[in-house]
């Protein structure tokens, strides 16, 4: 290949050449999702452009360790740290065991995921599973000084930390301006500074979900499940750090010092974070109704749009534009999108009938040159995909015989489009051409062999009529010089 | 409902009619797969069956919570306690960390249970996940007096609990007898008795998965997980705790006998044992080659079978045997369940478009005790299956002009066939029929009305032709009274 990989680095504001730590292998944490609703779309452009990352890292031959974690408590209702556990709170109000809430919305994401042809992780930990590592971090920052107890709850101490090391590197804030803007709250008063965060909160006799520690029976801050789990299996030092944006103050500054804390060391080499998506112009919120579920825009079971939309649609165009730009989502773009991707697919679909020519004339070489360039530069998949355009374009010249293919590059062609549609993209065909065997394509060839013999036999009321009753399930037929062709709606 | 839920209880070896500890809501324990390798045929069996009872509770309008776990550590190599943890084992082998192992076949598990249609548990908690939960009973059983701590291990004394309490009561055996036929094995030098089991085991150096604990670094025995798990999220007394009937001993005697040494109390009022699977008349097992793994069924890649079977086919198959009994897969079994399966959904699906007669010539109210008589009996699915078979029947009689159905009874016998088919027993109609969205069929449809208008225009070449063509790719034509029926293969 002829370019190098580069990553925007969130750390240093730049796109920084990508040298993983141990040549060959890449370790990548990026944040998983709280487990106490169904998953956000905005939380599946997070996860598609995380595997996006993680597919081209093992298109580049990479081996890459991806872990993703699973937030199943200790994510508590707002930054401040005041209030009740999101999981319990559910719970309470559903009148379930938290563990309940956990399951059904980790099965909701793991679905919703699928459908939008994630790969898995290479592990999934969860906060839960990892409640001893947190609190042998604790001790270990305790031990290093930089965080006290009060009354059974253990605070990690900012100002302390920010003497020796500079807390608000990665988010460009600094402590002055924090202490200046953060308000003293109700029911903090545990705390020495209400910038300070929670590493332990000692459980009121209410709260369901408790373990027993040193300080007391309680539960762990949110902040520092990613750091026990990243640690525990990339190492004290890892290459690649992912999550959304809104998560890089506090939630990755706060890790950041947890990690130098007890280590000395900067956790992380490159920090990603994924912008967000709005719907119809604005944010989205339930409160305001400008909200849509995955499974809402799949289904069409919703009042914004006027059909469904398939989720190799969604993903498509999610991957229309750059993780780190904002995206609005409506149905104009969607239906737009829906255009682009069957056009795409139609031309990959093509080319395995192709007739094959004497000359080759696309600059094969050019062209996987350029697709590289734009996943090297920082995973710009819509520059990528609009240099698939220009191969479907080429496609379709060769079958209106304006340009010719030969056999090699048919063969390229082939390889390459399967390679970054499918492998790097992780785009699916349209649903039925696969899952079911074939069966629906032999019988349409079928019916296009007696509409043949029937033009054959001059039968044109026949050959008419297959074509016209084709059409009316949703067949088109095209005729060509090389014979008839036909797309499925 | 005219009759009672009774179920046979392994503990006292009979049919008992079914009482929650709570009226209208059930807690149910099923021991999951351990995650170091594809799930096998005989597990989904077990699974399956759970998810039987799991369905017909809720039928019956039970609130259950069904807890299933996942042992993702802890499961030594042999019953004897010697040698290493399986999955730690199997992360070695493939020099990957052994979460990435736990991880793969995790999701392997999740996508094969779904393929079978299993319902997702309530919660699917993890062994790694309760490590602090197991320490606090080791901790109660220690200060119980029912275990002992030998070189930073922990085992509990079988001797000392058969004093007080029966071990051994649910498999049958007595501890003198158990005496006599365990021999003392090398490497168990640490124990008082060999029948003693670990409770902790310490961490030799090279071990990967460790915790912690009050003894030494190491990880938890097998055991102790479910009664952890059962114990947190179903209380110290629940109903139902299931597993496959070569868990009973030693893994099922020796909850029995944990949770007793802490609370005094029988954990469990219903001991459910799902009996063995056998691969064409014998004992399924890799180093024999007499294995086939669920996916290998599904996609036809094997050497057993001729032709790949649904995982609907699988799991009417697994339904056609009562849980209790050894169940014998082959391809004529089978081949057999598969035309069953299709007779009852044919007779499904030709329910909507029956002629409304005047009279109903079906003892439905009969039939409909019978069906509750037959899940009563122990979740007796085969004899469930007979008496649909009957209403299928019926439904065919029908059709043939034999007998009339009213509107009443084609109503209520929709209800519960539905009910019964898809809720109870969790099966689902043939591929074709969903998912897509009948391309196919009205693919197929028109090129039956071109056949039918060949046999008018007497072109019987032309409809030979057809129907020979369409039998190549698997569509059956059946010519009767009423017009073509065809099926899908």
């Amino acid at each position: 290949m002829d370019s190098q990989l580069h990553v925007y680095n969130s750390l240093s504001g730049k796109k920084e050449p990508f040298t993983p730590i141990t040549p060959g292998y890449v370790g990548m944490y990026v944040c998983g999702p709280t487990v106490y609703s169904n998953v956000h779309l905005g939380n599946c452009r997070t996860f598609i452009s995380f595997d996006i990352v993680y597919r081209y890292l093992r298109y580049l031959d990479y081996k890459v360790r991806y872990v993703r974690n699973i937030t199943d408590a200790g994510h508590l209702e707002n930054d401040e740290d005041v209030g009740e556990d999101r999981i319990a709170k559910k719970a309470r109000l559903e009148k379930i065991e938290p563990m309940e809430v956990v399951q059904r919305y980790t099965v909701d994401f793991h679905n919703t995921l699928a459908l939008l042809n994630n790969l898995p992780p290479s592990i999934e930990p969860t906060a839960t599973g990892h409640i001893i590592e947190q609190i042998e971090i604790i001790k270990k920052i305790l031990d290093a000084g930089f965080a006290y107890e009060v009354n059974g709850s253990v605070y990690f101490d900012v100002l302390r930390f920010n003497k020796d090391h500079q807390y608000g590197k990665l988010s460009g804030r600094n402590v002055e301006d924090l202490i200046h803007n953060t308000r003293s709250l109700e029911g903090q008063s545990d705390k020495k500074n209400p910038q300070d965060f929670a590493l332990w909160k000692k459980a009121e006799p209410q709260h369901i979900m408790r373990w027993p520690a040193p300080w007391s029976d309680g539960f762990p801050g949110w902040h520092l499940e990613c750091t026990a789990m990243s640690t525990k299996y990339l190492g004290e030092q890892f290459d690649i750090h992912g999550g959304g944006m809104d998560l890089k103050f506090p939630h990755h500054e706060c890790e950041i010092a947890q990690a130098e804390a007890t280590t000395k060391k900067s956790p992380v080499n490159y920090w990603i974070h994924a912008n967000m998506l709005t719907l119809n112009g604005k944010k989205m919120a339930k409160s305001t109704g400008n909200n849509i579920l995955p499974n809402e825009i799949f289904t069409g079971d919703n009042t914004l749009f006027s059909k469904s939309y398939a989720p190799s649609i969604v993903r498509f165009f999610i991957l229309q534009a750059h993780y780190r730009s904002i995206l609005d989502i409506s149905e104009k773009a969607l239906a737009a999108s829906e255009k682009g991707y069957h056009r795409l697919m139609d031309a990959y679909q093509l080319l395995d009938r192709l007739p094959i020519g004497e000359t080759g004339d696309f600059d094969q070489q050019q062209w996987l040159k350029l697709c590289h360039q734009a996943m090297n530069d920082d995973f710009n998949t819509p520059v990528l995909i609009a240099h698939l355009f220009d191969a479907a374009k080429y496609i379709n010249s060769v079958k209106n015989g304006l340009q010719s293919m030969d056999a090699k590059q048919k063969k390229s062609l082939t390889k390459y489009l399967n390679a970054f549609l499918f492998d790097v993209l992780g785009l699916e065909l349209p649903t039925q051409e696969k899952g079911s065997d074939g069966k629906l394509e032999q019988t349409i060839d079928l019916l296009l062999n007696l509409r043949e013999e029937a033009r054959l036999n001059k039968d044109f009321d026949l050959s008419d009529n297959i074509r016209d009753r084709l059409q009316d399930i949703g067949v088109q037929l095209k005729d060509t010089p090389e014979g008839t062709a036909y797309t499925i709606e």
